[in-house]
């Protein structure tokens, strides 16, 4: 029987978990709204739920252990949440102990870009290379890197913050406090902005759709129709991300970059557009780096606390 | 008898090498004025003489090998230097082939700024230290990563070219052909040509000086004699260095960021702009990362390179 790993990814929207095995094939899996503001012992306690439902399927001996992606940032080093935005009452919670006491068996935490990442270089775009970025776009810009073989962890676990590079001095103003980030500029939530902008500038672009019901789906439908306001918000989120991505390229020189998230759904229209800013302005021994698509899709984070687990435990963690 | 490395630090400028000793200290030293329009053969013939006049003064049996500091981007994996701006003929050149032909004894290359941060790490500002960022801000800035103990080196070695984060989309041209680099606001070289354009535009700064004149140096005088036009500028300086650091430390989180290179000699002015900065702009997690100067000075890639073959034989390559 091959070995398994359950696989939690906590967000800010839902609780997800996964049996998964070795080769990254999901055996099972279950999901629930997260109750966000409830407090940490009830997310745990939704957490333990759905991860003994799922163990309760096979023989217990065949789990190697519990990988757990949470948003961050947490400090994976001492297992303690500097704060979670989306989920009420977990600054300072020690979260990584709270979750051993609820499991017979080891438990790794991972701050979700990283896990992410993992996911994608064990079994996804990333397999077999030496060196990933991978770069989460969705409502914000999150992400995780593995260089020479190995995750890059940094303090506190808290490396590939790849959202926060900023990217415009006193630019537009980013959930972090900062101004000018890559995620004020290229999330989804920044894309849906600048449509939302152009709507009410444009009458009559998005076939007059009101503007405050524009989004990002709405933008890629209206793109797709010609409409040519929307075509060139598309471009202008295909050369965003084009910027971030030769600041990653030159800061930590990978193999490949792969893009994940919501946004990513959208990768065949974005990818011309990316593809063409690399070869424009990234130096000329880094504009031959591919830029992919993440294979596991929504999954990269839940089967990456997956693939944590079976990590940690062949280093003996 | 302790053990000695051979380090090399390959410049523009200068190549210099040393003879270090395990615990980093430098033995006996010497440099020459490169003969950078010369081509490679005759670099490395200086490179050459340089290390066997050093090894000469020793018991050969006492020196473990050779390590190298060279302007890249080199891919240090195959040894093949894509180019070299600064110095005549080398792109495509076999560099590491070429250099273990000319010694006897094992040979270690290494791009710049990762050994200079090799070399802050054994033996400089980030000693014991797991995560060390590493930014040489001279001419131009280059740097080197260590996270989780390991250097970080990314595809072809070339991780770690951090003075081409672009922090200013349409700003200022960048010796590497992109538009708004780190490089091209924080370096040596775009103070000084701020500082030149500065002078010109209020006559009477700088005590009079031609504006021509004005380089790095004039400009710290002249904020140290109170010269309203010198002392904006060098806060300006503090805070590009501080927006370039801030990315650093989200992308990196590191323990410590050193700073060297030329303009790190006036750390201690630049120092408090820098940390301010940082505290304002930084996401909390990371405000509290010290930045330091290189405790090498001038020798972190010398030291580092040396350093660097020491590792090397210690891993066993």
């Amino acid at each position: 029987m091959t070995r398994l790993a359950i696989g939690v990814d906590l967000g800010g929207t839902q609780v997800r978990a996964a049996l998964v095995e070795e080769g990254g094939a999901i055996v099972a899996r279950a999901e629930t709204d997260t109750d966000a503001m409830a407090g940490p012992q009830a997310v745990l306690a939704q957490i333990e739920a759905l991860a003994h439902g799922l163990a309760g399927t096979v023989d217990p001996a065949r789990i190697v252990g519990v990988g757990v992606s949470t948003p961050g940032p947490v400090d994976t080093l001492t297992g303690v949440a500097s704060d979670i935005p989306t989920l009420a009452g977990f600054a300072g919670f020690p979260l990584l102990a709270e979750l051993r006491k609820r499991f017979g068996q080891p438990v790794s935490l991972e701050n979700d870009g990283i896990a992410a990442a993992i996911g994608e270089w064990q079994f996804g775009a990333g397999q077999s290379l030496d060196h990933i970025v991978y770069v989460t776009v969705s409502t914000g810009i999150g992400g995780g890197v593995i260089s020479d073989k190995r995750v890059v962890r940094g303090r506190k676990g808290m490396a590939g913050h790849v959202g926060h590079m900023v990217l415009e001095p006193c630019g537009a103003a980013c959930p972090c406090g900062g101004l000018g980030c890559f995620e004020a500029y290229a999330s989804g939530t920044a894309l849906a902005r600048r449509g939302r902008a152009a709507a009410a500038a444009h009458p009559g672009s998005f076939s007059g759709m009101a503007c405050e019901a524009v989004d990002g789906r709405a933008i890629f439908a209206a793109d797709r129709a010609g409409d040519p306001v929307a075509v060139r918000l598309v471009d202008e989120q295909a050369e965003w991300l084009g910027r971030g991505f030769v600041n990653l390229l030159h800061v930590y020189s990978p193999d490949i970059i792969v893009m994940g998230g919501g946004i990513a759904q959208e990768f065949d229209r974005l990818r011309p557009g990316i593809e063409a800013y690399i070869a424009q302005h990234a130096m000329p021994a880094f504009r031959d780096v591919p830029v992919l698509r993440a294979a596991l899709g929504a999954n990269s984070g839940l089967v990456g606390s997956a693939a944590l687990a079976f990590l940690d435990r062949s280093q003996g963690k």
